[in-house]
């Protein structure tokens, strides 16, 4: 599979080398980015954003310069999300937990049996046994050099990869379907705004790690190389059987549930020291409208965490309707409102999807 | 080109017969749809949907079976529209003008050369020349079977053809751009919802006219032919160069304000009489919030047209920004908001786009 373990482990000086490979590229096809400081510990110093720091004379001014550019022009002060974040109370993001759904049908097990799959081969080429590290002794400081063990750096470069593939499925879903539409000359029933929401939402996933980390020139090819295989498989895949897509993506983003979860009881563990520290990146406030004080790591890490949980439900729901005919549970008007039914919020979930019976 | 004459001068005897094979087509990967009514004036006679005149007996109960089911399930009532529109006035869609931008740059002038050469090879296909058209009395009936005389059915198919269409390159971009930002780990700065919001809003147009008229299978084949070709032509012009591709859109664009003028215009003369009496379908006005007594087929017009002078401005003005580094002015705050400034509604309208320095 995806060799990664070669980008995480490599020695500070190939890293440094490969950093400066990745400079130069980028300064060719893109100048803006061709400066990449360690931004995260000085941002956190600066809140300010560069845009309001004219009169400051600092020698660091160029190494603020933010990897993302904040979008403020001469005329624009700030650009709105595609999509705003519906509201999550902490008792809501708490009560998500791991869950799978039984896979009941000869298409679900092919589904199941394909993440599986892609799990197995991730973990391998990583070197990552969530047991093992976990086995390890926190208060041993060579633990952190030993062959399982996982730090701050390698969970984020985890979640970049990961997260850059997430965001996929839900674009090819919607864009089929659009196009499916027209094609067809049917109405869609509602459908392409969620999966569409969906892949946003997994892009602002990508984005705030973005922020929070700095995937060297390894990293950034295979991100390169695993859209296109990745894109041109879930085209076909969808065009052959949308339903055992849905589902793929629904185990899929169980597993997403099963890794946050690791996560974030890895800080609570004290296994992340780093992590007890960061803060989350503006972008990352401005989107889940993080309330003041609650903005660490942890708490971005729940936020993250319900996203998946809700993209479980939203595709194992999918997957139990007729792809065709039926309306989006998540995009409709209920007869009986008080009855309970899928919302794009937490008000009521479903961790294994609603079966079709109940919604339709 | 595409040779959709032959379907749009089909004798009553052969449209049958291909009506026919399109129902068993239908019927086989879609039971659905099997049933094609003309359903437009029964509907009229029958407002209620189908699902709440459970205790008629009326024999019609068959034939007013709607081309697209009413999504009204057991527990589902309606389903929302993904992008809410816009409410336009009737000053301001009057107010919509045929405009042109002249082509300055190598690129304008090559996507200026590629619409005019798309559209001479629609209208030579087709047997459409506008002023041949409109020189033919109106009060001779024999006029409606000369060569290049435009009914209501021919209009109408040409619309749906070109709407089947136009509902691509917004689709093709914003997935272009949503997996560009992944895997470049940059913000896109939200332009993708424009994008994708216009392709829905294309594909509502579609939806519209489709409630409207019955294609034949030669013309739903020639769609589902134009849709291969032309997203694949869309989808490499875009990797290749994203400015040509709007200022391309932009001048498709202008043409489809002219193709609107010209059907209220021919309206107005008399014309299309058919069209006097046709109302605007459900869908139509549940979308554009058509307010009562403004619900004609001219009134229909109205607002795709403006819709599409909106399209105008948008590729226009996308064109005329960096594709990588700028906001989209459509979606953004401005510093100083009672400065004129682009606008998702017509509040602030510009034919030919906004130039770059008066909104960046
Ligand atoms: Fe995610
Ligand atoms: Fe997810
Ligand atoms: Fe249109
Ligand atoms: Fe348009």
């Amino acid at each position: 599979m995806i060799p990664t373990s070669a980008a995480t482990r490599a020695p500070a000086a190939s890293k440094r080398a490969s950093a400066q490979i990745l400079k130069s590229l980028n300064a060719l096809t893109n100048p803006s980015i061709g400066l990449r400081p360690s931004f995260i510990l000085i941002q956190q110093l600066q809140p300010h954003p560069v845009g309001r720091r004219t009169f400051s004379t600092s020698p660091t001014k160029t190494a603020i310069k933010e990897f993302f550019p904040q979008k403020e022009t001469e005329s624009i002060r700030k650009t709105e999300p595609a999509w705003p974040h519906p509201a999550y109370t902490y008792d809501q993001m708490n009560a998500v937990t791991v869950a799978h759904r039984e896979a009941r049908t000869t298409s679900d097990k092919f589904a199941l049996r394909a993440v599986k799959v892609l799990r197995w081969g991730l973990d391998l080429a990583t070197g990552y046994k969530h047991e093992k590290a976990t086995a390890l002794n926190v208060h041993d400081p060579a633990a952190a050099n030993k062959k399982y063990a996982m730090t701050e750096e390698k969970y984020m470069i985890r979640n970049v990869f990961l997260e850059s593939v997430a965001g996929v499925p839900g674009m090819v879903a919607g864009m089929l379907r659009h196009l499916h539409s027209m094609r067809r000359m049917k109405r869609d029933n509602g459908w392409i705004e969620t999966l569409l929401e969906e892949s946003y939402n997994e892009r602002m996933h990508l984005l705030t790690f973005m922020k929070m980390s700095e995937p060297g020139l390894f990293m950034r090819t295979m991100v390169l190389g695993a859209q296109g295989v990745w894109f041109n498989a879930l085209f076909f895949a969808y065009l052959i059987s949308p339903r055992t897509v849905h589902r793929f993506v629904g185990y899929l983003e169980e597993e997403a549930v099963i890794t946050y979860t690791r996560q974030i009881k890895d800080i609570d563990a004290g296994r992340l020291p780093k992590w007890e520290e960061l803060e989350a990146p503006q972008i990352a406030i401005d989107y889940w409208k993080m309330p003041e004080g609650n903005r660490s790591m942890r708490d971005l890490l729940l936020y993250i965490r319900a996203d998946e949980s809700k993209h479980r439900e939203v595709n194992h729901t999918f997957g139990n309707l007729d792809q065709k005919e039926d309306p989006n549970p998540y995009n409709s008007e209920y007869k009986d409102p008080k009855k309970p039914h899928p919302t794009k919020d937490l008000t009521h979930t479903n961790e294994i999807g609603w079966d079709r019976k109940d919604v339709i």
